[in-house]
């Protein structure tokens, strides 16, 4: 092989090698937060709406990902009667993700009929989280 | 040097630089997850053996490692008198790590005697987080 | 090219791409930790305290970075008039850092005047606390 072939050799050795820190790095352009919502308790609701709309207006609205996740006694903030319920539409309008765990609505004989319409749904709440903590995602716990 | 010495001189130059990259993906193929409890809140206890025991059966029980972390008023879980004792044996048949913060335990003089047969100990439930953190596990705070 | 331009320009350009890893590699030796308080609960800030104090403690004050961010309901810890105004004292006095969220203040028409004397400022909590986990910072919430 010529010097020329290992060069080219190496180089490519080398970036397939250093993919995952590539995409690290690519990652950190964008910002991502999972904020959780596990307690019965509307003021823990509107603070993680607040918390949400906050760090869309500080960082930009097209450079965040933010996504709500509302499991065990937190699963009413989402529900269709919630006393946020108008603060949902906003949310929603926002692009803020709010995310039911629907492991806590088989748990509660909860039904998406009872849900907030339009919110999205992931089949375990806390392992939705921990996936978004390993994919580099920043995590609040308001 | 001949080339061919090149080559793998800069083979074993890069596997080198690049095990901490090797350890960060092997490890991506097992899931961890510690959650925390700190507050003397049985319900909040019933939510974190939820979470734990959601979390196996989602990933499956040999997939992932779980850890409960007991500290401040939360120490109260992992005592023999505990609220939610009969929960505590299943979650260890099941290898859910209970862990008791010595700290907490030295400022509230209990003593091993006060907690529940069969749990572990750290020396400091905060630092302990810290360091599985650090370790890539998700944190998760019911 | 000769060779040994070969193995110096690979190296070059492997150093370049492996220095986020580097900079990972260097960032383990130094420990750093966030504190969250967003709760309007004297035992809560207590606590947080507790916890900054222990870290240091355990792993020598020197060895690691500890910041306690207050936000939403728990801006009230940091006030002059905080219920643990004589432990803020303490806290700055071991390098803890205190840092009030500006959007709290902003949202409850609270100025500096009111907060206590000394601690630090950042414009917004969560985005604050973001910022530290993707550096590397371990999150707790107490």
């Amino acid at each position: 092989m010529k010097p020329s072939a290992f060069f080219a050799t190496l180089l490519l050795a080398a970036a397939a090698l250093l993919s995952p820190v590539t995409a690290l790095a690519q990652k950190a352009d964008r910002q991502h937060v999972v904020i959780q919502v596990s307690d019965n308790d509307p003021a823990k609701w509107n603070l993680a709406l607040n918390n949400a709309r906050n760090v869309q207006q500080d960082l930009g609205k097209d450079k965040v990902d933010v996504e709500i996740v509302a499991y065990g006694p937190g699963l009413n903030m989402l529900k269709g009667d919630s006393k946020v319920a108008p603060r949902l539409a906003q949310a929603l309008d926002q692009s803020i993700g709010l995310m039911a765990c629907e492991n806590t609505m088989r748990n509660t004989k909860t039904t998406r009929a009872d849900m907030y319409s339009g919110i999205s749904y992931v089949d375990a709440g806390v392992v939705h989280i921990m996936k978004r903590q390993r994919e580099g995602w920043a995590y609040i716990r308001p």
